[in-house]
């Protein structure tokens, strides 16, 4: 169902050294499912995070800003599927601290060196005896070549593991850098049920790489959209294990246009496999908004194309209705928008100018357009110099079986 | 398909002195469909409206506003279906003149006597000569007791036809309240597709008949959501054709709180009836946030509620899947709310406290309360005493199916 979602082959994902992958079945809300998944850092690794923006914050999301705050030397992820662990008030918080208390123990750390992340169900209480029974075994099967099983391990409506993995050569040293992300639903800027966790054997300084975080995060995972509701639990975590010969020390440092690149790529990748694996997704959806005056309202019309369910189920049925993307620029909110002077193009073909449809356009060019799977929308507003970028997929009968079946 | 959509008797629909209706068919989409509606109404008639904040306000909606402004004594209006002349620049704007021209000169008015109205697909041209010739023929039926017709003519994926009809008994002079509306889909607050026509005999001062058409609209059109698309064509207009012997000239007016309520009543059930004929809906639901510190925050939550396609597609499934609505009411945008302080409750469900499932919460109990067609979802904010209250409906497959085929 995923569309164009690519899946390396194993033997193309290189591990990262100083990090190892543990997994295990607490048997969550599948007996047998293996979802519990542990990463093991090497001692000093740099660790940087980004969270949702949702006032639920869930509990293991709590734990993890108030970790990284007070704790310079984070070692481990424990990452369990099946259930958020949100909306769980002070109960799913001390589950949360309880789950990272007993990591600590079983690898010889302080309990603020482990980040927990929880996927799934809302407003159900982590049945804690299931996943807490499940920490050794994760433990014990710590290897460093498990990333294509951790993919898996933390899909929850997800069709399809998402990895992303490259080497650079910095001056003659290989280095690695691979990630894994989940996520199909509940997909929306600033977030999803999202987890991404892209780790590299490159050293960074720690406060660079907390730039950086952001800054990536920012367009990739918070360029994704699939229906626009921003969840609980939504994490992105960049860790820098510092295990190669090479360290990046500031931006003025030899490599760090280089490495920069090369991580915004991999987030990049595994942000829009979220969107290719959206829920009941069958086309990518590439829209640019240019010439607006400023970032803001270039992705407030992005946005607003990107959420519109007319605009998404049109995409599905490959119906050039194109009144529908004019409408939601339309509404995006920008008041003093002036309509004549937008251009509106669906992959190659100009289709609206002067408030209108363009003179030349044809339906038929419309249609061939809308029946690719992957297609570029493409805004121009006249208004200044700024592009923005979202990603996004259509709206199918499948997104509404999906979400209507996902808990039975 | 509709929602406990009550549509009245014929008997029971009260014609309104002063207004007549006539129907004729120009053919503009399916050919003999009834889709030109023309109303002609009494000589000083007070006539207000609201439209569309789109920014691609359709032609027909900038001309509405035009001749609103100008003219003292609107005299017809003059809807088609099948096109909603929207998306259509310069050409749209003469289009929509020369329709009011047409209708002028077969009703010996000036044009800007006329108010035209659009509804239908957006970016293609409307079939002058289709609709022009089909305009004798609708002044030739004008009749006041076409109320039911004309409710079925301004019909698009509407599956069942809205109308509403009162009587008041002012000191001993039974007066009129009739109106109709058309909507399913695009339909968001700041309207919708969505186009409401309500007319009453009573005698209104026009200007307090514009700030009650505003504070009305604002209170039952600009409370529905379907699918959160604001579109281009929205308008609701309110006539008080003052053939009755009761007059309102200000708030003062001994009359004024009764009629006010009464145009407010039906206001609000010609906007429900288009969320209980939501696209694909199968449920309709009332969702009331309070002890808001003010309307905006207040809306901004209800709104997210309804808006989410989540919560929307796990309403449609029975499914007490509540995590989605603490979810959705997280991501509206209220920076300083507090999560814990939140109580939410599921028709007399008490389900979420202190951030999390309320203790004598049982999933028996929600369930049951899902599987009504009529739900009321009820949020305390414990920030202050403002409530609002927003409508909406479901998410279904058929949402799905009916916009993705809505042009073939």
């Amino acid at each position: 169902m995923a569309v164009n979602l690519h899946i390396p082959d194993k033997k193309d994902i290189h591990p990262v050294k100083g990090v190892e992958i543990g997994i295990s079945s607490a048997g969550i809300r599948t007996e047998g499912h293996r979802d519990i998944t542990v990463f093991r850092l090497a001692p000093n690794s740099a660790v940087a995070g980004v969270f949702t923006t949702n006032r639920f914050r869930a509990a293991p999301v709590q734990v993890c800003e108030q970790h990284l705050h007070k704790e310079q030397d984070i070692r481990a992820l424990v990452i369990n599927t099946g259930n958020a662990n949100a909306g769980t008030g002070e109960p799913g918080l001390a589950d949360a601290r309880q789950t990272c208390t007993e990591l600590a123990k079983l690898m010889d750390l302080r309990p603020s060196q482990v980040l927990p992340f929880s996927t799934g169900v809302i407003l159900e209480p982590l049945p804690m005896p299931k996943l807490l029974g499940a920490l050794p075994k994760a433990v014990h099967d710590l290897q460093d070549d498990q990333w294509y099983e951790a993919a898996h391990s933390i899909m929850t409506t997800d069709t399809q593991p998402k990895i992303y993995s490259t080497q650079l050569d910095l001056d003659g040293h290989e280095c690695n850098i691979t990630g894994i992300s989940k996520g199909a639903g509940m997909i929306r800027p600033n977030m999803a049920t999202m987890l991404g966790f892209l780790c590299t054997d490159i050293g960074i300084n720690p406060k660079l790489l907390a730039e950086m975080t952001r800054d990536i995060a920012n367009h990739s995972f918070n360029r994704i959209s699939v229906d626009g509701d921003t969840s609980t639990n939504d994490s992105f975590i960049l860790v820098a294990t510092g295990q190669s010969e090479r360290y990046i020390d500031s931006v003025a440092s030899p490599y760090y246009a280089q490495v920069y690149k090369a991580l915004k790529e991999a987030a990049l990748d595994l942000a829009q496999k979220i969107v290719r694996d959206g829920e009941g997704a069958s086309k990518f959806i590439t829209i640019q908004v240019e010439q607006a005056k400023d970032a803001t309202e270039a992705l407030k019309i992005a946005h607003a194309i990107a959420h519109s369910p007319l605009v998404k189920t049109a995409f599905y049925a490959s119906d050039p209705n194109l009144g529908r993307i004019l409408c939601a620029i339309g509404y995006a909110g920008i008041d003093d928008l002036e309509v004549n002077k937008i251009k509106l193009w669906l992959g190659d073909v100009l289709v609206a100018t002067d408030g209108g449809r363009h003179p030349d356009y044809i339906e038929a060019d419309g249609k061939r357009v809308m029946q690719s799977s992957e297609i570029t929308v493409r805004v121009a507003l006249d208004r200044g110099k700024h592009s923005e970028t979202v990603y996004t997929c259509d709206m199918s009968h499948d997104y509404v079986s999906i979400n209507a079946d996902y808990r039975s």
